[in-house]
Order: C-alpha cells, then sequence, then structure tokens
C-alpha cells in the first residue's frame, strides 16, 4: 500500500532520485522490497515547489514506470523541496483525485498505511470536517479525509500536533465502531519550507520509515561515490525505503515517531503520541 | 452540460442508436443542438440490461466520438434496454466515477443539468443520505448525490414519488441557503423492467426531453424508410434531443412531467411535482 | 513480457476465467510466477467470438487488475471462444494500439516474448508486408508486425505454415544483420472456429505454455471439485502458465511445437519447425 | 483538424498564453472559429525549452480544456520559448504517441492540416526516410512522417529548404498515386533557439496562420491593454488563430509563405515554394 519519498534540500532535477537513484521510487513502483505489496502500480503523484505560485502537483493513473510525461517532467523539472508517491490501490478506484500528494493551498500531504474499514466510518471522519472543507474532498481515499481532518485541527498552524489530534480522534470514532488498528501510516506533510513525517500505528507495527545520515557523515563512509559528491549538507530524504543498502547512509525513524526537516539539513525527531480525544 | 438516451423495446445491437442514428447520441457529444454545450466530450457512459446479473456499466473519460472500445462494445452488445450518456463537466473532474449512469444494484441513474450552489450545500445533502449509503457516493458529481438521496427516498419502491422528494428536499436545502433555482434536471431512470424519465427545473425552463412516438404512427408516416421497417410496437426512445429532424417521430415531454416507459411501447404521462419536504 | 491465455469450449461468462480461476490471468498479471517479469501491468486485452459480426476487441491501458471495465465486461459478455492477454512492455509504449489481440478481419493474433533488436530490423520486416497491409500497422509493437507478416504468409489458408514461414523470414533477416537468437515466442491464433497455438524460440528455452487436459481426465482426478463439474468434454484452455498447481490438469506443450484446438476438445499437436526463407 | 501556437521571446509563465488569453490554445479546443473543425478535443501537447537538456514535451490524450496536469505545469513551468497544439484527429487513434510536437534531439515539430490518402502512400513515403530513423516513426499520424522525412531532407542544417524539398516529395508520391492535392499544412518548427513556420497547401486554400505584430505597434495602438504593458520587443507568437479580435495585432501569414522567428522579435518572411522532387 504505497511507497513515498521526499527531497529538501538543494534544488535537484527530480529524476535524480525518481530515476536515477538504483532503488529510487519508480523501482519501488515495481518492486518494492518493504511495502505491504511489492507492486505500486495504481498511480503516481508528485508534487513541488519552485515555479509560480504554491505548490504544483502532477497526479497520474498510469504505473510510475510507464509513464511517459513523468520522465519528461523529471528531466526537466528542477526543485529544492518535493515528494513522490506510488499507490498500491486498496479499494478506492485508479483516478487523479485519489493520487497523492493532496493539496491545500501551500501545504501537500501523503501517505502509506490505510485506516481501517473506512466504509464504516468515513460518514462520522466527514462530519467531523470545517464545513468550509467538506466539498474540497474530491476523492474517494482515506488519505483525503485524513488530510482535511487535519485540516480542521489545526494542520496549518501546528502540523504535528494536528496530526496527533487527528489520529486519536480517528482511533475514537473507530473505537465506537468496534474497529481494531484504526490507523497504519507514514505521512508526510510539507509547507514548502519544513518538511514533517510521522510514523505509527496503532497496533501493529507501522510502515517503514527511514530518513538519510547527515551528509558529512555519508561523504565520510563512502568518499569515493560519485553521487553522493553532489551532495551538500542541506540534503535530506525521507523515504519508505531506502534507495540503496549501503550501511550507514539510511536511519530507520522509530515508530510513533515524528520528525521535522528544516533547511540546512537539520532533522529533528519527538514522540508521536495521538491525544485523547472525543469522537 | 450533457446529453442522454434510454431504449426500451427490441434487443438492439447497440451501434444502431449510438452510431448509426443520424443525429444519434454519439453525434451530439461533438455537435449538440438543443444542449447547453455545444461539446460533450468529458466522459461517456452506458449501461444495458441483459447477459450477466444485472445491469452491466461501461464508464469511459475519452470522448464518445473518439472511444475506440465504445464503438467495439456497440457493435458487439445487445440489449432490450440501455442509456448512454454523454458528459459536458461543470467543475467536477473527469474521471469514471463521475460518468454516467450510476448504478445501485439492479438500477441505472443519468442526469442532465445541475444542482446549484452544489459545493455549498454538498455537504447538508450528504448528511441526509441513508448512512448505509454515505460511503458508496465514489465520484463527486452532483447527479450521484441526487441518485443516492433518491434511494434513500425509496427509488427502488416508488420511482417518481422519490424523485418528487427528493428534488422538494433540494430544493429545501437550497432555499436555506438562500440558493435560487436549485434544481435544472432531466432524469433518467431504469430497473432493467421498466423506464422512467423526469423534466424538470426549479425556476427556468428545463432541458429538453423527447419521447419517440409510437411506431405504428411513425411507420404511417415514412413507409419508406429502411430504418423504421425495422422497428416494433416494443421501441421506445427516450432522448435529450432527436436524432432526427422528422416531423411527427417525437414529441417533446412536456416540463413538469414524468413519464414511464413499460413493456410493450407503453408511454405514461404525470405531472412532475416535487413534494412539500423539509430541509 | 506478458502472459495470456485462450479459451475454446463452451459458452461462459468470461470473469469465470478472468477473475474466478484462482490464478488466472488477472491475478497473473500481478504475480505471474513463470514469465521473464512478474508484473504484467503495461495494458490488457482480450478478443471475443460471439454477437455482432466477427470478433469484438477491448483494449485498455490500465492495467488488468485495476480495470473497473473489464471487470464489468468480464462478469456480463458471454463467449465460447475468446483470447486474453496482459502485457508487460518491453520498450514500446502502452497505449491501446500496442495491446494484444491484434485482429484483422475474423482473425485475432496475440504473443508472448519478442523479436530481438527489432529497431534495427523493422524497416526490412516491414518492406516484406503485403504492401495493402502496411498502413494497418497502427501501433509500433513487434507483435503487431509478425501478425501482418504472418497474414502476407498466408495465416489465413494455413495459419501454422504461415507462421513457419514467417518465423523463418524473420530468422533470416536477423541473421543478415548479425542478431542472435530472432524469435523468442508463444503465439495464439484464431478465425472465431478453430485455435493455434505456437511455442517456439531460436535459440533460449522458449516461453511456457501449457493445455488443459481432458475434461474426463480432469473430472476423474477430481470429482468433488466445484468447478470441474461444470465443464464438458468441448472445453480446452491454452494459458501462458497453469491457473493451479493441481498435478494433472495442465500439461506442458514442448519447444518447438504447435498446437490446434478445434470443436469438441479436440487437441492436435506436431512439430513447429520454421521454414528456410531468403531474407 | 488542429490548432497550434508558439511563443518565442521574454520567459513567461506558460498559462499566460494558454489560459489567460481571451481565446487561446486551450479555448480553441473548445472554439475554434477559423479550424476545419470547431472541436480540437482528441489530445494535447506542448514541448518547452529551458530547465535540464533539450526540449520537454507534454503529451495527453485528454482535451486540453479538462487536463487537470495542463493546467499545473501551465502555472508553474516558465519558458522562452514553446509550442503548443490541440488536436482534431482524422483517423488516427487518440494516443500520446499522435499528440504533437514530435521531436527529435533538440527539434520539435507541429503541424495543422493533413497529407491526402495518407494510408495509401504511407509505404512510400516510409521507405523515403532515413533508415536510420524508420523505427522512430512510434505513432500513426502523418505528420509524425513528414517530420521524418523532413530530417531525412536536412531539417536541421535548412530548416525552410528541407520542408521545400519534402513537401515537393510528398507532392510527387502523391501524384505518382493519382492523389489531388497532396499537403495541407502549417508547420512548426523550433531548435530552441529560432522558430519557424510554413503556410502552404497543394491546390486548396492552407490553413490559417498568424504572426503577432511588433510589440510597439502593439503598444501604441493599445496603451492601456495591461497584457500588452508587459510586453517586451523579444516577443513574438505565431498562431493558427488570432487570441483577440483587436485589428493590427495579428497579421496574417500570407499563403505558400515561410517565416522565420529569431531572437530580439526579429520576424523574416520568404515565399515557400515545394522543390522539384523525383518521387
Amino acid at each position: 500500500m504505497c511507497r513515498w519519498m521526499a527531497w529538501h534540500g538543494q534544488p535537484v532535477l527530480i529524476k535524480e532520485l525518481l530515476f536515477d537513484s538504483p532503488h529510487g521510487i519508480v523501482d519501488q513502483s515495481l518492486h518494492s522490497r518493504m511495502g505491504a505489496e511489492t507492486t505500486n502500480g495504481d498511480g503516481f503523484g508528485m508534487g513541488w515547489y519552485g515555479g509560480g505560485d504554491g505548490p504544483a502537483v502532477y497526479h497520474s493513473v498510469a504505473p510510475a514506470w510507464s509513464d511517459a510525461n513523468l520522465r519528461e517532467l523529471a528531466e526537466h523539472v528542477q526543485s529544492p523541496l518535493f515528494l513522490a508517491h506510488v499507490r498500491a490501490a486498496i479499494g478506492s478506484p485508479v483516478q487523479q483525485t485519489n493520487c497523492h500528494p493532496f493539496r491545500h493551498g501551500d501545504w501537500l500531504f501523503v501517505h502509506n498505511g490505510y485506516i481501517a474499514d473506512m466504509a464504516k466510518i468515513r460518514r462520522d471522519l466527514m462530519l467531523a470536517l470545517d464545513p468550509e472543507l467538506f466539498a474540497d474532498v474530491h476523492g474517494s481515499t482515506d488519505t483525503e479525509v485524513v488530510f482535511h481532518l487535519a485540516l480542521t485541527h489545526g494542520l496549518e498552524q501546528d502540523p504535528i500536533g494536528a496530526l496527533d489530534r487527528t489520529v486519536g480522534f480517528i482511533e475514537a470514532v473507530a473505537e465506537d465502531h468496534g474497529i481494531k488498528g484504526a490507523v497504519q501510516a507514514t505521512f508526510g506533510v510539507s509547507d514548502g519550507t519544513d518538511l514533517w513525517a510521522v510514523r505509527y500505528a496503532t497496533i501493529e507495527r507501522p510502515r517503514t520509515l527511514f530518513a538519510s545520515a547527515e551528509v558529512d557523515a555519508i561523504k565520510h563512509l563512502y568518499p569515493d561515490n560519485e553521487r553522493f559528491r553532489r551532495a551538500t549538507a542541506d540534503d535530506r530524504l525521507i523515504v519508505s525505503e531506502p534507495f540503496s543498502d549501503l550501511p550507514g547512509v539510511w536511519h530507520e525513524i522509530p515508530e510513533s515517531t515524528a520528525v521535522t526537516v528544516r533547511h540546512g539539513g537539520v532533522l529533528e525527531q519527538q514522540p508521536f503520541r495521538p491525544a485523547t480525544v472525543a469522537a
């Protein structure tokens, strides 16, 4: 059920991370090693900052591995901050409005995982949205509802706090319906300046999530690696699964953890604890 | 905003009505004469009875005029009862889940027109759905919400009565929001046995709607017409706009009117008066 | 690189073989066990006889596992003779005109495998086509050229002989260009009455191909199997890989072999030896 | 049959010309005034220079008016030189490989019009291609063959001379087949530095083609126009039909004429006379 990646660093041609990395996100669309599904062929999405106002999004129902337009964009668009997502649909249709990242103003949102028994609680979750946001849910994924709940709970003011409250609320609603293991998730969020990521699951082991190590440490480990030589101290990647098997390059983000990536390659980590919220 | 047609009669190859009629629905997708838009190129949909359990639906985001699969199906599928719809989107995206006809069990539903200011009242209308149906709304059109409201109001027991109540309810909700001219519509509905159609608008002139005349009368008028010679007394068409300019072949369905087509070419007509319903 | 199946037998709802079989062709699109690629997500195609004139074809760029229209058709179309194909593209784009089966008049053609270094010899092969057929090649696959070469070499009069000559010709052209291992193939062909299949490769082991056993033998082996109980002596399947692991149900078609399936479940086998043809 | 536009000037957000111009190319896709067809809904294509190596192309089978990705790109991609094309297919399928512009190295090519009876002469034209280019023809349009013929005849060294020879050759081949009025065309070509356009038809009036006037003259005529105030002396547009009805802003390019647009807004005009070439 999906793989995603986020880049925060020097401006790069998007293809360097999508296509030129040995086990990049496009390769993961065909051959995921750590995902719940090996194939993530139910659409692709990408959102990037830079050029025009606010983030651009590209949503495609073609599998990432065969999308000629994606290859074109990747080869010609540069960005210092972008998210990409390959989807393995679990029930909802393959259509552009179900492709991540979802967008609201300057904000982008991606998700790997699911809300359990979503059809049973969809109504209750939708009713809890800020009424102004109700008609902004254009697709039929669980993720888009989660995103609008998070916006309702203050994502734009306090991203991690809003996700705490959102997850807590979903868990409370699910419990009311007798649903176990409500939330299975890694989330990625950005406003174009910072990047946030969360790894959490109500009861099971959450989906995998990794951050790239500090660039200096990577260069020290692999002084002859041509790709790493171009890296700068600003560069950080958050990924569902590592692009390579090189020891020391990737750090697993622990369960029930949120991270913040700021300008300059700063990576901060904090516990992620869903707030107690009444359903 | 959309054109549709419905066939109730002898089993025919679908192409006879979609492609071989002089101004059939596919021609109307490019060159509508009476529609709000001349071009209805934002997807195609068709639902037919016969073969397998319940109705089949085919939904395509390609314009009807260029869809190779549609041409194949039309040339190889026979049906005694089917509905086809070409869409001119007004706001909601072009995706299969926004293509008509919508389906629930044995029921098919098509619509030409709109609910005014839908984004403003979408939440109130969705809340009024039977909660069991809430998660069955997969797309983002106004029509799909209307259909599920009609199901909530008893479409399967009393189609025209349920539409009376549905339209009345929508008008009441719209009035609460200060919206004028809530409903602009022709509707087509079938359960695989009968076919119902409604022409109604809250304040403006409703979209056009026509029924074909009795086959005997048509044959009498055009004794040498090869196509009409194959017609039987069972055959009836309901269409957004006539397939031909031949006088006497098409009867305009009056405003604020519902019709029922039954086996044997029976066409019944009755006034359509939205029920007074509290919002 | 692709998986295909062909049914010749009693009329069945197509879904029985596409979706309801345990490891049917749609499951193979996601999880092929014997194919060169595990994922065959680069489009789907199906051709069936019955209804209208000649075979119908349905070509879709969506992966078979997520194509809502395919599921609809499979649940509502019955046929006594059909071919289905899931594609793993190797170079040529994912577009409907590259989906199998290819059609000419009453003839359908599917292929699993490749012509080596096709770009180098495409021109020579196209020049060898009957000039009347040149503009009928609408896509960019190797298979469509092979099919039109076979038509040029008399497919409609002598299917296996024409394939002998076609393969021999391709091998001769390839050799002139210094290309080794020109042809890697299983082919499926039908005219709506009979069904032919070929398993052959110039130098390597050809792609896998299997025929279902005689229905009586299968019923004898599995007297309690509900699905097999509905089978009749007319029924034969030719498949790239078995739909099940049940011993005795599937017979591997040997390398360099052609088979013919005729009405009544007759299965004939003969050696396949490419003819010596001047390039 | 198609409308196109080309921009050569200061870097602009692509949306300014595609969406924000009163009768821009996207509006022309729905409501062309001067085209052979009012609807150009059979796919969209765009090629732009700037960012990455060589030109980027975006090809979409969705009508331009409903393509969400196109709107995103237009709002976020800036370019000093780009071509856009809306297609009305005449026979060949709607697929990305049939969308203009076609590309070879740094070169882009668009076409409005047709080669008469293309199916009859396709083989002869393809045989005349540089054999190295034969397998580069991936789609099934006449235009892509014309482009590769022009490359064969030296487009990269002498664009207008190569088009002279190409058109002359096509006319000679057509005449051999007894085909009248072989070529109906406006062509647009660029290498990323200059822009060339041709207006020509063998016997009929060629499709319309216009160039924008000098910016100083336009500003003098419309001193209060906000859009024109942002224009610089570098800016030139070549369009199938004018974006506005303002007198003095657009000059019709005469029949049988080629124009060259160079840096600085230079517009040069010369007669276009097909060379005499043996078929």
